[in-house]
């Protein structure tokens, strides 16, 4: 018998109560490890203006990944989008009360995000998602408390540094590079992207894409093995101090220098990072980055950096 | 200095920490008071097909008021809605499990709603609510059970019976008098709707929309007196057994029949019920009702009923 039950979206997930449980038990996991390191719980709107995401964030998420729907009332001045990320709301919340916040301001969130992309093993349509943020400091050691607090997540579900690794790069150290090849700033966010996706792609692929970026074969041959070179020590003294850090706090096993990592969002100005399964199978668990100019980019007159 | 930080969605909210302390807050307690009557959690998706809304739930508020996403992809059979309500869902789910579920089945959530209409005080387009349901348990004792655990739940928030009145009434008992009065089947559920809006209407306006949907004269004094006729003791043994139960539970003082009572879903088949300020400043409370066939009208093959 076929049933005729009215069948949920695809990419979507029903949660009868022995799912719920596991997620509960999966939020509670954030929430104390969130709160034993000293952040605030907080959230936003599921429902965001189209506009927050058009200057930052990730284009392609936004343009071709994005669920919008269409205003219908004039006290809406931008098409509404079911928000992808929680970034660029945390930056306007931030922004708004910029003035009365007390920085260094520590706060995390688990919620539900949502991507009209084809519904994958281990990605939905509709996910949920934890978030830490740390803003106002603008120094490595931040960056690397948010990494450990990530590390001691992953290792309270039972991962071991053996089957994950944090792979961490400074796009501060890839601009560099950038310079030394003559690659002009205008077409670095572009090339970032090419970037992000070669590990799908093939060496050839890989190779047409830059060239269509407008880069010569020379220009693609220095590339290719400056995202090789495994040593920053002699021209990033930024990555020099996070790795020392990193040591410092215990979690130097679970991390990795890879000048090929770059993420996939465009406000990302320095570190960035992304953990992976060991073995190379299965999605990245967890990424993130540090943004310096986010804050003002929707709207805030302070500077105040984040990772 | 105006602030040009990007502004959010009318009718959303941002969560600062202290907030989102006070949503904690609320989340517990009805988490507590639901579980301590065996009820467990569950979720559905925030993201349904525009069909599951169609044949049930509430006309006006799927037509007017749905947060509608043209669908943009061949796997999506329906446009999408950002759902307004749970019960549908909940429904969905239960068809989909009928054989295998155990009943009576107590379920509980708290999740995030949304409703495309002019944002007023005490209701945003994106709000939160709690949802309590009780299936496969068709008698008064079950949606008395359902009543006194909303008034706990009032009650472990600070509210007194002084403050707050629960009121009672049985679709059914409507339907007896719509027979005495000759208002032919057909015209139920739009006189159900015409009711429901009683309260925010004139009385000449109370009357011209009965007379727009086909009411004589003497049928809309005879409806008026029937919706005044506050007793139900020779015509509702449920409504006589109902309150009996919720007596026993030791809630009397929170309970008043009422027979303008009749709630906006068009799935209620029997009782419903309507939390209520007394003096009637504000929103109510919650709501909520019987219904007996919604099982079988999204797909399922079960006579199941709920509460």
């Amino acid at each position: 018998m076929t049933s005729k039950v009215i069948k949920p979206v695809k990419g979507t997930r029903d949660f009868y109560p022995a799912d719920q449980a596991w997620q509960n038990w999966l939020y509670l996991k954030s929430k104390v490890i969130s709160e034993s390191f000293g952040y605030q719980e907080y959230e936003g709107p599921i429902l965001e203006p189209y506009s927050l995401y058009l200057a930052k964030s990730a284009e392609e998420i936004i343009k071709k990944q994005s669920f919008i729907i269409p205003t219908k009332d004039k006290m809406d001045q931008a098409n509404l989008v079911l928000r992808p990320e929680l970034t660029p709301t945390l930056a306007r919340m931030v922004a708004a009360k910029e003035y009365s916040l007390v920085f260094p301001l520590r706060w995390w969130s688990w919620g539900r995000f949502f991507r009209y992309e084809s519904p994958q093993k281990g990605r939905g349509r509709e996910f949920y998602q934890w978030n830490l943020d740390l803003l106002g400091q603008d120094c490595p050691n931040a960056d690397a408390e948010i990494i450990t607090i990530g590390i001691r997540f992953l290792a309270s579900l039972g991962f071991t540094p053996d089957e994950v690794v944090i792979k961490i790069n400074d796009r501060k150290y890839l601009d560099s590079k950038f310079n030394l090849i003559n690659i002009s700033q205008d077409k670095k966010l572009s090339v970032f992207r090419v970037i992000d996706k070669k590990a799908k792609l093939s060496k050839s692929d890989f190779r047409t894409m830059l060239r269509k970026e407008g880069l010569s074969k020379l220009q693609i041959r220095d590339l290719e093995l400056a995202i090789k070179d495994n040593d920053y020590s002699q021209e990033s003294p930024w990555l020099t101090e996070l790795f020392s850090s990193l040591t410092d706090l215990g979690v130097a096993d679970w991390v990795d220098f890879d000048p090929a990592i770059v993420r996939g969002f465009d406000y990302y100005t320095d570190t960035v990072f992304e953990a992976q399964p060991r073995n190379k199978q299965g999605r990245s668990l967890f990424g993130g980055g540090r943004y310096q100019n986010l804050i003002s980019d929707v709207g805030g007159t302070r500077e105040i950096g984040g990772v």
